[in-house]
This record gives C-alpha cells, structure tokens and sequence, in this order.
C-alpha cells in the first residue's frame, strides 16, 4: 500500500531539480534495479514492487525496504509506458574521481536526447570503457529515461558532469575529437590511454573544445546521410578505439 | 488557415491503421521535407507551414501545395514535442525492389522501438547501403518517431516488409547473424555481398531465421553490459562491412 506522501515524492524525482535537491533518483525494471542493488550496495533506499515479485526477490536483496504495490499504484509512480514489476528509489552515486592515464575516457559536450546519453553509457560499459565526463548541460544521467537507457550500466560507468572546458585543459592524454572531417578511425592505431570527444546531436563540439584537441578523428562516409546518431558514432568508435 | 478536415485528416495519420488506408504519412521539419520533395519528386501531397518558412520555400518547390499554418495550428497537428517550421503529408512511397547480389543488405527482425528503426535507416544511409529488410512485425517505417530518427534518409533507403523467413530462404548471398556469440566482425573479410541480420531488442534473432545463417557474427565485448542497442550494433558492423 501507497501512502500519498510517497506517491508525490516517487512522482517528484521526474524533476532534476527535486531529485537534485533530494540527492536521489528511480530506477524501473528488474533487471536494472537487481543491478544497482548488487554493483553499488547501501545505494538502493526502498523498492516498491508487486507482491509476487517481492516474494521472489526478498531473499537476496539484504535489508532493503520493500513496500508491495498494486498494479494500479505501480502504474502511477512509474514512468514507463508499460510499467515493469518493481520501481526503486535509489541514492545519486557519490562523484567519481576520473583518472585518465592509461585508460580510454569518454567526453561528452551537451548531448541533450535521454535516450542518447543512456545508450552512450551502455555502449561505454560494452566496451569496457570505465568512465565518462559530461559537459553540466548535458542530459542529467538520472533523467528517468537516461537510467533506462543504460539497461544498468549506470551501475558501472562512472559517469561526471563538469566544466568541460577547464576539465579538459587540465588533462595531459591526448584528445580525440570525433568531427565530420578528420583522420579515418581506421588508420589510428589502438592508443592505451586517450580521451574521446563527442560533441551535440546537431551542432558537433563546440569551438572553444574544438581547438583543445590533438587530432580530429572521423567515420568515413560512403552514402548520403548527413551525419551519424551520436551513441552509434560513440559505438562505433569504441569499437576500433578497444 | 486549417480547416477541421484538415486538421482530423493529419492527426489521424498518427495512426498506422489510417497511414494504411490513406496511403499516406507525416514527415516534419525543414530538413526532412526538404530531403523528401526533392529525393522522392511528386511524393510531397501538401505543405502545411509558418507563412516565413513558405516565403523561403515556395520558390525551389515546383507545384506543391502550400497552406500556412499559424504556431498554434502547427502545434495541432505537429508529432514533435517542439514542432519545427513545416509538416509535409506524403504518399507512402512504391514498394521497392530489392536485388541482393553484389550488395550488402541489411534484414531487421523485429525491430520495434521506432528510435532504432529509424536510426538504423540513417546509419545505412551513411554506410552507402541502399536496402533494408524488415520483419513485417517491425516497427513502421511510416510512424512518425521513424520518420523523425531517419533525418531524411527515409527518402534514400528502401525499406521492404515481408515475410522475413520467407523472404531469406529465397536469397544467394551469404547471410551473417549477429549474435552475441560468433566469430569477432574484426576477423571477417569485408564482403562484396551478403545479408546482414540483425535481431529484436532484447529476444534477438527468432531460432527459424537464425538457423538459415551462414555464419554468426559477434562485436567482442570488454566490459559488462550484457548487451548493445540494436543501431549501435547495427552501426558498428556496417562500419566493419562496408
């Protein structure tokens, strides 16, 4: 059962602002939030979820709090279009520490589409890419829709929002900005450590990030779309970068 | 000015059943009109846009039907949760004629979010491929969140539904599944021809059509998400193929 004070409160962290003021966010699914209960332990504050469900899955969760919900009550907390079992409310990841000698690091400057930020963030994960950097305008990775779109790499990926410009001029790897014109991926040899620059849906990196970059690196094209989806660009980058 | 006719003819367009009956579908936005009136001549049935944008426009359009709209009107009748400017009806293209030798073609399995369908489009486009092949339980290459994700390319590719299964027992050329487990894309010489098959969102490629493969494919995985969006994966291998 429901109470109406935890019905506006779920409600509310569709909000940046609420869940920023509340330092929390949700996460639907099964699949996600087992996930987040056993990547980031002590994150998870309380799940609500069918009773059935609840009865599978007590056992395994620790002392988590489980409210059961009905049907019903799931369908008004969730933000999903088809609702899915269990909906927990879970504490924002503490910030990561970035360390980018030796590793590939991702930089992402204002990628706006939910649904882009989250796929970036489960390609990252496929390819074992540990951590992400975001400009602070773009999507909010607890954006409801970014959290589904990770399908529980959230729980893996260190992902920072910052400053992306002073971030980056403090780095001394070299840095990949992906452009429509540049150097084919192709012919770039598997670097150790490096970060990979990403830029807008539709206006690329923007300038100031631009010229911090040491090489500009491209997809070739061999047709006539104008440019690539940005997770598809990020994958396919990845895939010849790991 | 939009009459009420008008106004309930459009709106029902969001709606496949009607997209079917009327032969018809929606495309929005400058760049996406634009690509189709002039990739596709006479496809373009009417023009419903800002008085400016028709100023712009009318001129390189030829004999298309101009109505201006005002915002609120556009509004009404717009998909977009931020309309843009002009919102075209256009007759559902012919039904193409694939042709799979001395190609790449890519086949669709029940793809169903309508993001990645129109994304994969987009990629193929950029990728020089010409065909696509879908399960006919695959989302419409007509609904408008398709049309939207192609940013025109729509008017490039040719999409055929049909009886997928059937459809591949019929072709030559070798046919690659992707599966998450199979030989790595980086070890496949790149070939001249071939169908390349990708599955659902989260159950893959049905068994029937897995077992008419030739060869299964695999993107290496380094990480620990269990698995890759559908265009990402799409993207990566056609950028491996082609």
């Amino acid at each position: 059962m429901l109470s109406k004070t935890q019905l506006k409160y779920i409600q509310s962290l569709g909000h940046k602002k609420l869940r920023d003021d509340e330092k929390a966010f949700i996460a639907e699914g099964p699949k996600i939030v087992k996930e987040i209960i056993n990547e980031v332990p002590g994150s998870v504050i309380s799940v609500f979820a069918l009773e059935e469900w609840i009865n599978e899955n007590r056992s395994w969760a620790g002392n988590i709090k489980f409210t059961p919900v009905t049907e019903a009550e799931l369908d008004r907390i969730s933000q999903l279009s088809a609702p899915n079992n269990v909906l927990a409310v879970v504490k924002k990841f503490n910030e990561p520490v970035i360390e980018t000698t030796n590793k590939i690091t991702l930089a992402l400057d204002t990628i706006q589409d939910p649904g882009n930020m989250g796929t970036i963030i489960r390609t990252a994960d496929w390819f074992g890419i540990e951590q992400v950097v975001c400009s602070d305008d773009s999507a909010d990775m607890y954006n409801p829709k970014v959290v589904q779109a990770t399908m529980g790499s959230i729980a893996r990926v260190k992902v920072l929002y910052t400053d992306l410009e002073q971030w980056i001029s403090g780095q001394q790897v070299k840095i990949y900005a992906a452009s429509l014109e540049g150097k084919d991926i192709r012919e770039i040899k598997k670097p150790a450590e490096g970060i990979i620059l990403i830029g807008n849906e539709s206006k690329g990196i923007r300038p100031q990030l631009l010229q911090k970059a040491d090489e500009r690196i491209t997809i070739m094209k061999k047709g006539k779309a104008e440019s690539l989806n940005a997770a598809v660009a990020s994958g396919i980058i990845l895939s010849h970068f790991t």
